[in-house]
């Protein structure tokens, strides 16, 4: 088969289109015929030699996929080969076929196409189980979804919004903006010219957030948490603004409030699984009900991935860039 | 009645024993002829000046005691002039009567004398909260109680071993670890002589605490996410190492941790009353069946109150220090 392999850590050229061996799937694996990947900014980590692969993971990057069932590795039931799924990965979605744990598929939705659902995988569970399982929001309750464009953050707004919770977001332009607008969110603030703390707080008259989803690590850390209500939640996801940052422990008492941190690709099998299940019971009934979707910025050639993460790295896109199977 | 007013802020000698009018209790609050209260860090820092009591609260310092309900406000009920009881205070236990909300009292366990009654709410109710309530401690994980001989973490040992946890305690003398160990104590570090990560990790086969209690905020910040486990919960609440300190979070995220801090002070009283009813469900079986009990290290007549911070003050403790009505 064909992937996307990285034969010396770099740039976007980094990123090279070679023949390889086809995977094997092992005891509780099947083998996916990888119809569309997509782009999150793990990859490009992983590109330039800074988040290698776990240990038994593929070595080529990407985290979802979505495809078909070539083949079922021993002691898989429940499905079957030729089944349209999208997937969970540790890594090995850049590439025309992937090993996967059955506990991590996913049946494509009802009215999803089957290269649509690769934008799913990653965004859905990372946004339930940091938003929902661990910070625990509530209707009623107001989030914050900082990078309210990104493929993280569409689906965040849309998923608060269907539970009924109100929904600020950051973004870095206007035209950004009113796609977040156009997806329910409610408190729309410009980073590039407006300070989140400030808006956000005038626009819950001096109550701010109860839940906090963030990308950005240290540069936030401070204003996050001036940014949270009594009893609110923190959930940092990435570190995009570095990774030490001073923490205001007397303001966190004052509001009795928590910060968590999580990743998804270095959990153990398990956990991944019971996120998959909880995604599949609480969110797959919205995007078949027409609630929730994926929003995909475009589609690229797997084989110019290089041409994908210049995209993501310039952050002109809104949603997910996809990476279709050549 | 007599209570302990702080005319000015300042040392021991702030605390004056003064004749002042008796507090009629309001609408769902009962009025107790106190037996005895006793002393927590928090009413020291309000001697000195740093803890304000929160609007409504009484202006004496004191968060728990112990005494008979002497009178009903309006709308009580479940309750009975007479009853013996103690009781989770916002302020006011440094007097010989005190208005209480009625969800905040809980009846004297069955073989727990009335006066060391009243080394229970406080300490219980926060380490309840908090280990079990936020950080949802579970049987067979580890636990490091940070000042393992105080008031509160006499009790937080003793509650984790009775729900089958393993304990680990950081105290400052033998003596203190050795009272900590007839406690239950597992792993016992003294913090002077010994690196408390280190000790943790070589303890635990390098996996470190599943759930960490600690009072001392800044100062251990950086060493408690180090001592965590993978999906570890930091419970701070207090900062008697200072309130701001540097959070590594790439260290919290790779750990899939958590962090929280709350005080209960604070608490509306609707959170309070959910807190002691816990307690009151939970804790009050195990104390009643005789498998934790209120460490008391002395009792101090209440105007000597000045006596008794010092005690406090200089750390010599271990376990609560009561104030006696005289």
């Amino acid at each position: 088969m064909h992937a996307i392999t990285i034969p010396e850590p770099g740039g976007p050229e980094a990123l090279v289109w070679a023949d390889v061996p086809d995977p094997v799937p092992g005891e509780g694996e099947v083998l996916v015929d990888v119809t569309a990947g997509a782009v999150n900014r793990a990859d490009i980590l992983q590109r330039q030699g800074f988040y290698d692969p776990p240990p038994g993971a593929s070595p080529y990057p990407g985290l979802e996929c979505s495809g078909r069932i070539a083949a079922l590795g021993p002691g898989v039931s429940g499905w079957a080969v030729g089944d349209e799924v999208c997937a969970l990965l540790a890594g090995g979605g850049y590439a025309e076929k992937v090993a996967v744990p059955a506990g991590q598929l996913l049946p494509v939705p009802q009215g999803i196409a089957l290269r649509e659902a690769a934008a799913l995988p990653e965004v859905v569970c990372t946004v339930w189980s940091n938003v929902f399982m661990v910070a625990q929001l509530r209707p009623g309750e107001t989030v914050l979804v900082h990078g309210g464009s990104s493929g993280i953050g569409t689906m965040a707004i849309q998923l608060a919004k269907a539970v009924g919770a109100r929904v600020a977001v950051t973004a870095g332009t206007p035209e950004k903006l009113r796609r977040c607008a156009e997806l329910g969110a409610d408190i729309l603030i410009d980073y590039r010219e407006q300070d989140f703390v400030a808006e956000l707080l005038e626009a819950t008259g001096g109550a701010g957030a109860d839940v906090i989803l963030d990308n950005m690590g240290a540069k936030y850390l401070g204003r996050n948490v001036q940014a949270l209500a009594v009893n609110g939640r923190l959930a940092i996801i990435g570190m995009q603004g570095g990774a030490k940052g001073e923490l205001n422990i007397g303001t966190l008492l004052a509001k009795r409030a928590a910060i968590s941190a999580t990743s998804l690709r270095a959990r153990p099998l398990g956990e991944k699984a019971a996120i998959v299940a909880a995604v599949r019971e609480h969110v797959w009934p919205l995007i078949e009900g027409g609630h929730v979707r994926p929003v995909v910025d475009r589609e690229v050639p797997m084989d110019d991935a290089a041409g994908a993460h210049r995209i993501v790295e310039e952050s002109g896109h809104i949603g997910k860039v996809l990476l279709v199977v050549p």
